[in-house]
């Protein structure tokens, strides 16, 4: 069955996280950092969020992974995205753009244009932030909503809806996301399947999170010790999800 | 009763939050990002929190009200500041300025000076930073503390005391009362109604939460909780606050 | 017995440290700030974090102690860096310095050297960071792992191994070790014992909290708990500290 085959692959990616430890780079926003670097760590990961110009592409050529999130863009991150994107050892690793609020703003959509031309990675956003930009061909698009939609060219499209509504209410959450993704890129080069490992194994983290808590303060807590905790067996159990063709 | 008339206004203006879900842009610190943006969806709200010069004007054009927050006050923030108020739209929605620590910087006591004489606002802080500041006329106070005090010209003082200690032990909490009067801000535009609203909220969520934390670390956790839960009985139930006159 | 004169020592410190209420200047990374200011305020201190480089000194002027923390270091701090240690105001009080990293990055290399040549100070970094700088006959030396060794010129090194794993899953966790460590050093001009007292409350609450989690979610959130409610019997009854010599 797709469901089981999709469940059982998320949770050998995630498991290879696990051995692994891969470290991400993670070129992110002040208001998520704290969250994403705690989701990572949970989920067996290392992080580092190198924001100077002068010693990001030293962080990222050591690291497996490079999330770039465009929340509260500055001067030093606008100024590190073209050093990065310049630097070969980076291009070779897997790259995550996650163009928060591009919709709104020219200077991001101005950054993320650069980033998606430097070649393949995978796009993560809610489906107004993804419909300001155009996408080619080689990127895989990670549409996120009340059904998470990954689609890579030609591979048929991945759809989950595991979730749940306090994850909206928690700041960050979503970035974290990104960040997850990134780490099981470094472990999984096929785009899609690293990318719905992610979007399950947060999907399901959040129900598991949502049956503990009283309110999106404790949700948020609940969700790190669910993502810390996240098992086999709960992914193949609580898996909500499908693949095209 | 004054009491129960003003715990019912500011139930009113609380779930007109929710109804409205109003945009508030933060140019806040980055201690507070975290709490501040947890707190305004926990109430309703919506929260971007941009902070490059280049940008923040058009995020501030779309959204609903602005809060102007000088903790960690950094080059970025310093520009985008003299750029906001010389924008008409910028200048049509509701302000809040929070002059976090100005007591001890001339860097912030000349930032508030020229934020205060944009025109009307609503200035939040404790004692000694109000202190060091002048306020005009048409500028709202709220003055913070273990009792908090609330005035405009032309309308009489609002004294509230809910609230608990705990709430000194959590980082950002003050912050995030500044967002939580500018989402209210955006909803009521009578400026003491706005203000009380967004006080009397802390307040009595401080104390339900208190109810149920065993230290300032499950304290924070309950508090976004009790926010995202704050009903009108407990408003009304609860309520220590009067008008003078 | 050694063990127990170490932990009476350091329930002396700690308690100092509510009474005084020291303020702690940080200058840490984005990171870890929210959590750095949370334990400083459980543990009784004031926290400030001011970064730019026109107001870090007149703020580090009127606080107790220091911290230097090279996380996610930017332009702003590094121009503040060499401000604060041409002041004199500043070198006469306690100072740590967390190289975050330093073995992965030049940029932050060259900073700690600054640091540490500025005089007598307390260092607190893992054995990979600690390697990668040169450290002075004055300079206090805290290691920490899974056991941590705080060694100082003509002092016995004091070993303590207090703690738990998952106090390596949550982020910041040990920068805000460094804020403690701080905070200590403002109430007990003996580095040694300052640091051995902040090193020994974090070991404890790590345990205690650990007992009452059931992930590092909830983790962190009991972990600030712990500190707040720490008391001498704890300290006492739990501690697992020795001194050489």
């Amino acid at each position: 069955m797709t469901r089981d085959r999709l469940a059982s692959e998320s949770a050998a990616v995630l498991a290879a996280v696990r051995r692994a430890r891969p470290r991400v780079q993670c070129l992110t926003n002040t208001v998520a950092q704290q969250i994403t670097a705690n989701v990572l760590l949970a989920a067996g990961a290392r992080v580092s969020m190198a924001t100077h110009p002068d010693e990001v592409v030293e962080m990222t050529a050591g690291a497996a992974a490079l999330l770039l999130n465009l929340g509260t863009i500055d001067r030093a991150r606008i100024r590190a995205i073209p050093r990065l994107l310049a630097d070969a050892r980076v291009l070779s690793k897997p790259r995550v753009l996650d163009p928060v609020f591009v919709e709104h703003s020219r200077v991001r959509r101005a950054i993320a244009r650069s980033v998606i031309a430097a070649g393949p990675l995978i796009v993560k956003g809610n489906a107004s932030e993804l419909s300001a930009l155009a996408l080619p061909e080689d990127a895989t698009r990670v549409e996120t909503g009340a059904i998470d939609r990954i689609s890579s060219a030609g591979v048929p499209t991945v759809t989950a809806s595991n979730g749940h509504p306090y994850m909206a209410l928690v700041t960050g959450l979503g970035c974290a996301l990104g960040g997850l993704i990134a780490a099981c890129a470094a472990v999984e080069p096929a785009a899609t399947k690293s990318a719905t490992a992610a979007v399950l194994a947060f999907g399901i983290a959040g129900e598991i999170a949502a049956e503990r808590a009283v309110g999106p303060g404790s949700f948020a807590v609940a969700f790190i010790d669910a993502i810390a905790d996240l098992d086999d067996a709960s992914l193949l159990a609580r898996a909500r999800i499908s693949q095209a063709g």
